[in-house]
């Protein structure tokens, strides 16, 4: 995952054993090298084999053929593709450029597995090339920090299915989160002291090249940008004085764009900031702007007023203008996100569509590049089948020309970090970003979401031995949570609930930067999979098309949601925490209960009547509705026996 | 745990919310403001509350006081109390330097738990202080290499036990893990290219000072030392040429003791490395000559008749001796094994016992300071229990005078490396070190088992938290070895076998260094809590003393057990690591059914007659025995209910 382009299965399998050896022939460098060792590294964590210190005394028989170089900086739509040729005896790997070579030992490491012979890969000839050029995750580091360590381990996780573009959200209402020497202020009054220095962006940078990744930085303008202000009200629209802010939503800071001190200060920033970021493109976010402080503002009015600005939109339009010239100026293509696009909009500025498939098919016939990230907010908690079939060319993408489509870039998943933390952000990311991933690199007939499904699971594993902590982080905030080594009963309840979708969260509850996110919602992964295989059963049951087995199964999962709640009750009623989750528990067994009745009437052929088929409707609809800002995932797929077993 | 000298509980308790604050008051330093950093972060974790932010705008209600400083280079019997005064409003911790500081801060967060309202500390007064002024761990980096982030992750579990010295094993037979500028070829013909640079060295030095660690290195010699060998075959008895070891055992390669050019060398070694190494301790090995080099040297032979040396231990003392001068001479106290003490061996030698507490006793007696690490060899998967009783004072030990008894500084565990690897070298050291470390800080009259096994469980797991890998490794090998996401039936097996004690796992098979340790015996922790468990059912049942729930849960276990076998045998036979495990597997089911059926008898008050008896015993009694390197943990307590229902 993401499933190649092509593959020709062949016969048997290559043995994974100390013998095992990596040889580089043709072009060669140090990244190549980096990638051998950590293509082993990772090989002996696999298996538990020593292979480094075997790999130098004996035959090699993992041959890379290397053409070239590939660019000094990576570039967007280098050849990334990749031959590979595993027989019962050698592996060959070739590619154009050391990207591909990247890319194809991430194939060769996905598909180890141990056998009754072994350690082993299947015999198979690959020839594999991405769909779309550019393949991205964002991660929002300015709503909560995320040190150095978060972001490494998920650039391994990025590498290990095949994106290529790290999107890095730097600058927010609630912190700026890079080192400037230029303006020192902004970390010092706008970042709490959780920032990165320049040597560390370099550093993330390099991490990033050696794995196939470019980064891309986003510094949002000019709204979102409290947190600069707070050293540098100059720039302000309103009177300020300014702080970082403390909450969510959408804020009134704005920069002023009538000043051209504001476009000396965007320029100095530039000059330092593109120095930094190598890449090519240079991201100034531009979304969301309300407007409020340039309505309030009577020299701003004046302004528009005199230039012929009709509305806030004219004048954003009149600030992006002037920062793609800024951004020009320092040898970068500029990319924005829905809003930057204009009338007047030069045609190199790349656009990152949030709003829809409308938006980003309205960027391409009007002559720009655009990618795709509505339909992949994983910050949102839909399912991985969700962001899945979620596709660039979908929609109004399907009906561009030839030569429109070749505007669509690809897309990205984007991590906003209202709700994640360093400790639980990997599991808002992983495994679905895997399923985005495939989206983007595998051809766009490749839409089976059952196998996908499947190889999900394979990959979630995976990208834990890659040292992602989305399995991990759950369980250890369990145990914490309830002070319980082993707290199989919580762990029955947190298999089945899921956050609800959307922007729920924040509707339920007020939330400052510094709540403490450590409770269940924050624990569970946004998508059950135990609630996903008993939808299955249940849409089965329902149709009357189960086996007895899948009856069983059902009942089985029923009676030990039933008979969970007595269980589990005393460790909720021991924890401030999880003294919330007292009804949820309550809930589920409730939900149970109703549902084992029901499949009793289903397999006796019995009928309700109609008063209990409406309490019992009732009683699930309730059961459905957020709980301690949790779905019961169990209710919808209870609902069905209901309704199965309801009055004919 | 360790379990503090004297606690007196208070009423009450100490809430933890997002306004906890520390200051520091009195003396301060960098490293108390790091200690403080890291204690926030600590505690931010074991709660999910942000600690860092809040902590600046709120009022402090923990304060600290420091008398003093603490010596630059932590020396030994520097003075470690603290006093801790947790009220339901305030804590106060006083100490008269830095390494009192952080143990207090250590037992304020062993002592956190979530209760009904919210993560809490119980009201207390502490007045602690440690029984031992050495109290140590050794791990063994030359046979298996440990990279930094292994030693860095057990120092901070040290920290958490108020272990103080870092015994850092640096040369073996198998491998010279110091990068050395006067004598590169140590490490380019000794290390396979794994080994520390002396940068690495001086970051886990001041890692460890940060956590009141000394950190005292070995270089063990004459003997072990193949490694050094291969780079400079000069220094041997032998004629070479010489490899690092590849296997495992006693070898015969030894220095020359009788050339000059050995002590120049030696000298030259020791000026780099005492500087290297600021402890005022060097220790020197010395343990294990066979001597079989020395025999074989005619030249040698002829020097030891010429200086009138009965054997090869007072060739080894010249040695020693000679060596102890160089150390000296270099302003550095010489430390060794057992061996160097010798009847001319200075009184400032302190002797590291392995041989046991005859020998500890014998250099107290002769005026020696000397260390006990017989009892602690955590390599031989014995249980905490055995270590916990193991007394530095007991034994020979407790009939020395008051003042030989000072002379004995307390202990050390020590993680010979045979058999671990980085993966699963944190399973092996821990939980057990910690309940070393309760009895070389808590008073000698400590001893209470079963309270020692109830906190160690809860230790364990705040152990994981410090970043400690000990329980997740487990699984993580789980589900390597059966390609499985959730193995749950190999988890039940894995819970109930050991690896043998002792030394027999060598004597079962032979290794190299490069032989993969990815199977359960090396997946599996020393010691069984499910089988303890078990055992102290089965001694109740067998007594006839237990209750009809524990009869029951005893049942319930049998009945798991003996039914695992079936569920088990697909996994085992799909991969060929756990294919070893199938007889394992077998034996546990027929031991359960045994169990089974000899609790029918015991509670029908049926006796087994004799041949069936006698059979039973004999099936147990072979399915105790080592199979795939592993001990069936449950048979011993099944052959308890057998011959509690035996024949009269």
């Amino acid at each position: 995952m993401p499933l190649p382009a092509h593959i020709a299965p062949g016969e048997g399998q290559f043995l994974l054993d100390g013998s095992f050896g990596v040889v580089l022939e043709g072009y060669t460098d140090s990244r190549l090298l980096r990638a051998k060792q950590r293509f082993l590294d990772r090989l002996a964590r696999e298996t538990g084999i020593p292979l480094q210190s075997a790999a130098q005394a004996s035959q090699p028989s993992f041959i890379i053929v290397t053409a070239g170089a590939s660019d000094p900086v990576q570039q967007l739509g280098e050849d990334e593709s990749y031959h590979l040729k595993i027989t019962s005896s050698h592996v060959q790997l070739m590619a154009a450029n050391p990207l591909g070579v990247l890319h194809g030992l991430q194939t060769f490491l996905q598909m180890v597995r141990i056998t009754p012979q072994g350690f082993s890969v299947p015999a198979v000839a690959i020839d594999d090339q991405p769909r779309f050029p550019w393949r991205g995750l964002m991660i929002d580091a300015g709503r909560h920090f995320m040190p150095v360590p978060v972001i490494e381990r998920n650039l391994d996780g990025m590498e290990a299915v095949k994106l290529n573009v790290f999107h890095w959200h730097l600058s927010e209402d609630q912190g700026f989160r890079v080192e400037s020497k230029q303006f020192p202020l902004l970390q010092e009054k706008g970042s709490g002291g959780q920032y990165y220095t320049q040597k560390q962006i370099g550093e993330v940078i390099e991490y990033a090249r050696d794995r196939g990744i470019r980064v891309v930085p986003e510094f949002d303008m000019p709204c979102h940008t409290s947190s600069w202000l707070a050293g540098y009200p100059q720039l302000a629209s309103g009177s300020g004085p300014y702080q970082p802010q403390t909450r969510w939503g959408i804020f009134d800071p704005a920069m002023d764009p009538t000043r051209e001190s504001t476009y000396q200060f965007i320029d100095k920033f530039l000059g330092e900031m593109t120095a930094l970021f190598p890449d090519a493109y240079f991201h100034i976010g531009g979304d969301e702007c309300n407007g409020k402080e340039w309505d309030a503002n009577p020299r701003i009015q004046a302004y528009m007023k005199a230039h012929g600005f009709p509305n806030n939109a004219a004048l954003q339009s009149y600030f992006t203008g002037r920062v793609q010239k800024l951004v020009a100026s320092h040898h970068k293509i500029m990319e924005g996100w829905d809003e930057v696009l204009q009338p007047d909009t030069p045609r190199d500025v790349v656009i990152q569509s949030w709003r829809g498939p409308e938006a980003l098919a309205a960027a391409a016939r009007k002559g720009n590049r655009a990618l795709l990230s509505a339909g992949y907010y994983i910050d949102l908690n839909q399912s991985a089948a969700q962001h899945y079939l979620a596709d660039p060319l979908a929609g109004d993408g399907a009906v561009l020309t030839a030569e429109q489509k070749v505007r669509v870039l690809g897309g990205e998943a984007t991590m906003w970090s209202e709700f994640v933390t360093p400790e639980n952000i990997d599991s808002r990311i992983w495994p679905r970003t895997a399923a985005i991933a495939e989206r983007l690199w595998s051809p766009q007939e490749t839409r089976d979401v059952g196998s996908m499904y499947q190889r999900l699971a394979i990959v979630s594993r995976k990208l834990e031995s890659c040292g992602l902590e989305h399995q991990t982080s759950t369980n250890f905030m369990l145990r914490r949570m309830s002070g319980e080594d082993d707290p199989q009963a919580l762990r029955v309840l947190a298999a089945v609930v899921q956050p609800p979708e959307g922007y729920a969260r924040e509707e339920l509850k007020e939330y400052f930067t510094s709540t403490p996110l450590n409770r269940l919602v924050d624990a569970v992964p946004p998508e059950s999979e135990t609630a996903r295989h008993f939808s299955d059963l249940a849409k089965l049951i329902a149709a009357a098309q189960a086996s007895p087995q899948q009856l069983q199964e059902a009942r089985n999962w029923l009676v030990l949601w039933r008979d969970n709640d007595a269980k589990l009750r005393p460790t909720l009623e021991g924890s401030e925490i999880t003294g919330e989750l007292i009804p949820v528990s309550r809930g589920l067994s409730q939900v149970a209960m109703i549902g084992l009745q029901a499949l009793d009437d289903l397999q006796l052929h019995r009928r309700l009547d109609a008063a209990t088929f409406q309490k019992n409707l009732q009683l699930l609809e309730a059961a459905a509705k957020p709980e301690a800002v949790l779905l019961n995932k169990i209710a919808p797929s209870v609902q069905l026996f209901v309704q199965a077993a309801g009055p004919q």
